[in-house]
């Protein structure tokens, strides 16, 4: 079933130039219009000239396409290259002629473009050997790059005003970036994720994934070469992808990787949320210190007193999907829960039954020096994390599938979920957030915003007895939950949120 | 809830040896009576001056029991003491003065009385520390020493004629017959097996052993020294016995191990048979090459054709119910699978996951010289199995609890289980069997008998399909499998056997 190659004709509304002028008559100054097709004589030639009439770029020039991108992420680049931070010999000199004014109103102009109908070529279920096709979709996490996809969306459409749509772009265009973030001839960016990011990125890497994104039909190159882990080196080492058994065995593994990457679209009945198994458990579920299915696999059955019983590997992946999805147990034995079992077995593969590997689970903090604090974990969350999780921890979306997760509301895991309890979140943003950039916040900024990500309202513990009051005695009765406290005024685990 | 230590008053008859003479007036000479109360003077003492006027033996003095025990047995040591080939200043005279047919007589008079009442310490659940009750009921494995339980009984009571009780008997006694076999002043007994498995002991052990059986409070004189094992040393380890983990995890393990050694007693609501787990995978499911549970837990999730599926750990267990006790699947999550999951994950610890470890399964046997064949099976069958497994592959029984294992009949395995397959069966055997004398068969008699076994009326496949020779089409279609076919006329699988 692996790989499936489909072609998508997005079904986006063409808008036309004049449309979009008449759309945005009352905000957008009259002279954009004018800017855009005939320019500011004689520095600013049309932008159109270049980007085409509906800012839908030039493929074979490798122009990009403007129509639909961030407003802000627009504007920056504007100023960026006016101020030669971003090396441009042709965008300088345009920008530099603009007003700041000029440069916000162009912004707005393209990014109130709808994207123009393109062909994407959308690989679901990319082999390691389609080289950029499986770095969009995987990345190379034994290099701590993460998935385009994850920041970009599932299809490259782009989320939000900071990730630019990568689905369609020359493929030129592409390169040239990622080798100006390699060279420093382009501001870092948000985070500076993709200065770091690029600067991992070997020249086929490049290529393969700049022609993925172009449409461009994927060479069979084989995979990357393996590049050394910078971090974790002396971790387990799961079966690399190439691996993946043959036969009616490998068959269920593959579902039950398709189902840890993509959980409601293949496991639905039993998920009520946004979330994905990979969403907690990078990397597919093989990184160290991501709490690998490697290391949980060895570990049980094991007794919980969460559960007051011994509980199997089956019997604790219920719990994931009542409480970290937010849905029902799937009863033991459920197809879901054998393919997801066969995927941890396989990752398991060669480690030792029944021990405490190094990378399992998330790592334990040591206690802070000043106690977890609500406002200074408000500060680290504005400052580091709401630029992909959202200002208000709802996650964002592309092209209407989740892109990044919510953290709390209504499509998060519920007050039932190990990641509510501080000393776990804290240990797993330690060591995997910013994503791809684990250990770059200390452990008092990982307690903090712990905390404030913990103490926000999401979906009721499916235990609840009562009262708040009476759930929390007898599930919530430990420092690590907020469960029942009050915040701000308000009784956590007392309402909707 | 281990070490538990019961002691039970055996509730037998108390038989007097005047009851006795009645009960035998017609079938016993009348001088039996007289031999056992006067003795033949001038070379023959009377009996009952150290056997007891009950053929109850002298416990202070040392002197065996009697009473109860199997005719021939009795008649053959009479015959070895006259001949000094069991050598005995004491009994060999008085053996040499009595005639065969005396010597008969006087076995048949003894084998008839009842055992006396008596204090047996049965020690149901050992530790390794109880160095006696622990080789009484586990072994040593490692040195390829099986429990005593195994041939005498669960309670040491004796089975049939050929193995005699222990329980009760002097601990001087035990110690001089474990001694006399060591140093070859005892003929080595059916198959050899005392005198093999007395040359594999120590002092401490001889000694131990001795005075568990004889009801002495066992002293706690920690486990024996490992002994080397003597086959496989390559072969993984599990933990041992003695690292049996403690808490709430440890309590469900060792339900396990008990469900496992004790299957009807402690699972009884799945077992259609008289079977235990352990029959099969011998020492508790320790030994490589009897298909041991490390072997197995590493083993799965795996796709079998047998279930056209892929088969979690658990659901391989549920097959275990269905097909080889006879009985039916416990539901997945049933606390007896889980228990039993739990152990076979404990005795995995340090083994790699997803790998065939060597020693896992029955070693397959390459296909004989001649085809396997049921007439010379028969003859392999009754030399070397039928002393333990019955004339009729029925098993045997002591104190009313299966002590050997039925190979056919209704209280075996049925049609759908592995061990019906003639491959599997040779595998098996040639690894095991005869107990503790495994590699003694050669590969052409171990398919040979193998074939015989398989070759005999079982309970049926419960995959049953309208017709003998519709279920052996769909379920039973290889050289393998004799379900189906005509053997001495009758055809196999047809009938309740």
């Amino acid at each position: 079933m692996r790989p499936v190659i489909r072609s998508v004709r997005l079904g986006l509304v063409l808008f036309s130039a004049m449309q979009a002028a008449i759309v945005h008559g009352e905000t957008v100054p009259a002279d954009a219009h004018a800017i855009a097709t005939r320019g500011l004589p004689p520095s600013v030639v049309a932008c159109q000239a270049c980007h085409g009439p509906d800012g839908e770029g030039n493929l074979p020039a490798g122009f990009p396409r403007l129509a639909g991108l961030g407003r802000s992420y627009l504007a920056e680049q504007l100023a960026a290259f006016a101020s030669a931070k971003r090396q441009s010999p042709v965008m300088q000199p345009i920008a530099a002629a603009m007003s700041t004014q000029q440069q916000t109103v162009m912004a707005g102009y393209y990014a109130a473009m709808a994207s123009p109908p393109q062909r994407v070529v959308v690989v679901v279920d990319p082999a390691p050997a389609q080289a950029g096709a499986w770095l969009a979709a995987r990345g190379r996490w034994s290099a701590d790059i993460p998935a385009c996809s994850q920041c970009h969306g599932a299809q490259g459409l782009g989320v939000g005003d900071s990730f630019p749509p990568l689905a369609g772009q020359p493929a030129a265009y592409i390169v040239a970036q990622l080798q100006s973030w390699k060279h420093g001839t382009r501001p870092p960016g948000p985070q500076s994720l993709m200065s770091a990011i690029a600067a991992k990125l070997s020249e086929q890497d490049v290529n393969a994934v700049a022609d993925y994104y172009a449409g461009v039909p994927a060479a069979a190159v084989g995979p990357a070469a393996s590049t050394p882990r910078t971090t974790s080196a002396s971790a387990f080492e799961p079966p690399p992808e190439t691996a993946m058994p043959a036969g009616e065995f490998g068959k269920i593994v593959s579902q039950g990787e398709q189902i840890f990457l993509h959980t409601r679209q293949n496991a639905g009945a039993y998920v009520g949320n946004t979330l994905d198994c990979a969403g907690c458990h990078l990397d597919a579920g093989r990184r160290a210190g991501s709490a690998p299915m490697w290391g949980a696999y060895v570990s049980y059955p094991a007794f919980r007193s969460k559960d007051g019983a011994v509980s199997t590997f089956a019997a604790r992946m219920q719990g994931c999907f009542l409480y970290s999805m937010n849905g029902k147990a799937p009863p033991l034995g459920d197809p879901a829960l054998v393919a997801l079992e066969s995927y941890a077995y396989w990752l398991a593969k060669g480690a030792p039954v029944g021990t405490k590997m190094e990378g399992a689970g998330y790592p334990k903090l040591p206690t802070p020096a000043l106690a977890a604090d609500f406002t200074r974990g408000r500060h680290v969350y504005d400052a580091r994390c709401a630029l992909c999780h959202g200002p208000r921890g709802q996650g964002q979306v592309s092209g209407g599938q989740p892109a990044f997760p919510p953290l709390w509301g209504p499509q998060s895991f519920n007050w039932g979920a190990g990641m509510h309890q501080v000393g776990n979140a804290a240990g797993f943003i330690k060591a995997n957030m910013p994503l791809s950039q684990g250990d770059s916040l200390s452990d008092q900024e990982a307690w903090d915003v712990a905390l404030f990500m913990d103490s926000q309202e999401r979906p009721q513990d499916p235990r609840f007895a009562d009262s708040v009051e009476a759930t929390r005695k007898k599930f919530h009765d430990s420092p690590d939950s907020m469960y029942g406290r009050v915040v701000d005024g308000h009784l956590l685990g007392s309402g909707r949120p």
